[in-house]
């Protein structure tokens, strides 16, 4: 089905078009769309809008569609008889915090130079919104070079993946039949961490959860009441230094249950990308693996089940002292899932192992922040191999079919709601500072990115 | 030495004086001396002034005296051939946090009718503020009815003793030829819990610790680290559960070395004052006494050392979820002291002990934060038996000797530096929520108290 004359001048165009690109992209890296914090709901709303305008501007039908929270945009390229696909990213972002540690405004974007070539560093430059855009200027260009998309599109963009998505199966839902087409891209994903191109095709699952345990009806005095009364720091320390024991594995009761080993074919796959957990440890400056005992670097984030205290307050915790003896203290915790690990059964288990440790004259709240499952693409679909070859032709080196630690639910949400599988292409690289102060995208992989969709687009046409 | 008729003049004149007094009190408690918090340096300057003035119109050679931290305001009177006698207070006050817990600005003071009486409400009505001031309004009464005092008087009042008092030491051992005196009084304790007037004779110590747990070098997402980096809130949570065991008991090595057991003649006293844990628990919403087992909960509390973690933060506390793995985990933790602990010692064995809970690719960092050993006073001094039957007559009930679960390092600073002995002797209630949103300090504490006070000046002129 490909026309190589017909690729090969729409990659030259991107990259005629890079510096435009480059500056549509730093407008959109401008708005701080943090959708976890309430007071950027106007700027999440803004970030739609601005998305939305550009897919109008590249002839798409495109909308801003309301959800109980932060709101959906969706996009269609007028209807043809060619193959559908649905294209996802998300717009909203991570906050920015600890502000202190950011070189410089994390929404004041620049190119800067770097050791490893010129990269653009602000929140959100790679996860999601200059990854999404990789697959937005490949439109572009198709659009320009030939008139039109070489197939029928469908594109949904979400502001909620950062804060749980909790619209985002509803929305599904009800657009059900708007939304279907045969396979998805979801550009969230990252390059294998040497530079090898890659598709995800296992992803762990995610349970999001917060305690808040109280004791006494005010803060204490310690010297009055220490030794006497209840602290409920140290009731919800006790409780969270159990999860685990000394050998890394969850105490949970039933926690590994669908926890699934490797085949051996896919165990020599990832022996073959030649991972050091070492190395990549050094990175940022740590050297030990902590996983259980007895597994590989690569088992231990991608095919292994834990549990991370994601953070944690109570008391005075100011400059200097206070020997308060304190009403509460919270923490928020998250189980990353394999195989088919349950999440509700396992939010089960959790809040029962907690409330044991709780004194009947305190009390403990939970809230659930999310639960998925993992999932794990099936290969076998021509799609993945005709997508694998334009990537390997992009790049130059033969792409890999990877795992990945993080949790991307709306993988699992396609196949459940609208019945698709999804081809998990991105660009990413494992320095890119996600979720971390001084993030930053690779010009290379937003404009390698960008080419690469414009031939996977040729190449699932 | 008492002579009846002098003295009731002066307790008549501070009944009569009260609305005045309570002016100035409430004057006193608008400077916000937070002395924990280097934004308030001014206001502590600001107090320390305003209380150098109040004892320069009294007549006192005072003056505000710097140290590298917050003044010392120091005064005396003019000389005589009299007895002198020491008396403290300090005029810092704790923070405010969590403001949103006070039902009023906490430096806006009022009077305020409750059940149990008028009270006035505001941070440092009791603790220290409205305290010290009943001896300065004794003061006062004394010079208006005779022109002067019954006997000579040093005043040290200190402006950091909520953090940890890092000038006092140094201060006392520079000034000691000018601050020694016969004996000290101390105003900053309590009444016993039911009202009964009381003098503390043993005191806990206080050593207080702040931990830095440090992982990699920036702060991690969970999906692509987490089950393979270490996690800095899991260690410092690990460290903190292991400090006390399940029965309550500190493991740290040599703890207890220096514990001493009570005499059968205080521990009669103290079971004479009818202490209900069950029903002191019950007034700030709990039921249970946590201490080791076989110790009642005056032990618990007075006699018995223990460990109290004060405050705890790492990772994301703001609203919603963010599946961060951070760089570093703070934690503040103190220990109270009993019999002759050795806090330096302590302060060894704990920073081992959490040093053997980090790996070797984290690092820990400790800052010291006071440290202070348990007080026991002498009380066949004959100042005791005379200040006793003072305190008896005002409040018209059997004054006791009680203990305190608190530290009051300066009790043992004086013994130490200026080789005196403290009487410990003050008018707060376990209601008065010192340290804890909606402080308050009765104003039969405050009157009662001026009037202890101008009594006990008699008794020992």
């Amino acid at each position: 089905m490909q026309d190589d004359s017909r690729i090969e001048d729409v990659v030259s165009t991107l990259e005629a078009q890079l510096p435009e690109a480059l500056e549509r992209l730093k407008e959109f890296l401008r708005i701080p769309s943090v959708s976890t914090d309430p007071a950027h709901a106007g700027d999440v709303r803004a970030a739609a809008e601005w998305l939305c305008a550009e897919l109008q501007g590249l002839g798409f039908l495109a909308s801003v569609r309301p959800t109980p929270g932060h709101p959906m945009v969706v996009a269609h390229s007028p209807k043809g008889n060619r193959r559908p696909l649905l294209f996802y990213g998300h717009y909203d972002v991570q906050p920015v915090d600890p502000l202190a540690l950011w070189d410089r405004p994390p929404f004041e974007p620049m190119i800067e130079e770097t050791a490893d070539g010129p990269v653009i560093r602000g929140r959100g430059a790679a996860d999601d919104k200059g990854q999404l855009m990789t697959f937005v200027e490949a439109f572009r260009a198709w659009k320009t070079v030939h008139g039109a998309l070489p197939t029928d599109l469908v594109l949904l963009f979400e502001g909620e993946e950062e804060s749980g998505s909790p619209s985002l199966q509803p929305f599904l839902r009800e657009n059900a039949e708007e939304l279907r087409a045969d396979l998805a891209m979801i550009c969230d994903t990252g390059l294998y961490s040497d530079g090898r191109p890659a598709m995800t095709t296992q992803l762990r699952g995610l349970l999001g959860e917060e305690i808040v345990v109280r004791g006494a009806d005010r803060d204490l005095h310690s010297g009055s009441f220490g030794g006497l009364a209840a602290n409920p720091i140290q009731i919800l320390v006790n409780a969270l230094a159990t999860v685990k024991d000394a050998g890394g594995h969850v105490t949970l009761p039933g926690f590994y249950d669908g926890v699934e080993e490797l085949s051996d074919e896919l165990r020599a796959d990832w022996q073959d990308l030649g991972f050091d957990a070492a190395e990549f440890l050094a990175r940022v400056g740590l050297k030990h693996p902590v996983g259980e005992t007895g597994r590989t670097g690569l088992e231990m984030v991608w095919n292994r089940p834990t549990f991370e205290i994601n953070g944690i307050t109570g008391g005075y915790t100011g400059d200097g002292f206070k020997t308060v003896l304190p009403a509460e203290a919270r923490a928020k915790v998250s189980f990353r899932l394999t195989g088919t690990q349950n999440p509700e059964a396992i939010r089960v288990a959790f809040r029962a192992h907690v409330r044991a440790a709780i004194p009947d004259d305190c009390t403990v709240e939970f809230h659930g922040h999310g639960a998925s499952r993992a999932s794990r693409m099936d290969t076998s679909d021509p799609a993945f191999a005709a997508a694998k070859q334009a990537l390997s032709q992009e790049w130059g080196r033969e792409a890999a079919y990877i795992g990945a630690g993080g949790s991307i639910p709306v993988a699992g949400d396609f196949k459940e709601i609208l019945g698709m599988d999804s081809l998990l292409i991105g660009f990413g690289r494992d320095d890119d500072r996600i979720h971390s102060p001084n993030e930053k995208y690779n010009l290379e992989s937003f404009a390698k990115g960008a080419r690469s969709w414009a031939r996977i687009l040729a190449a699932l046409a």
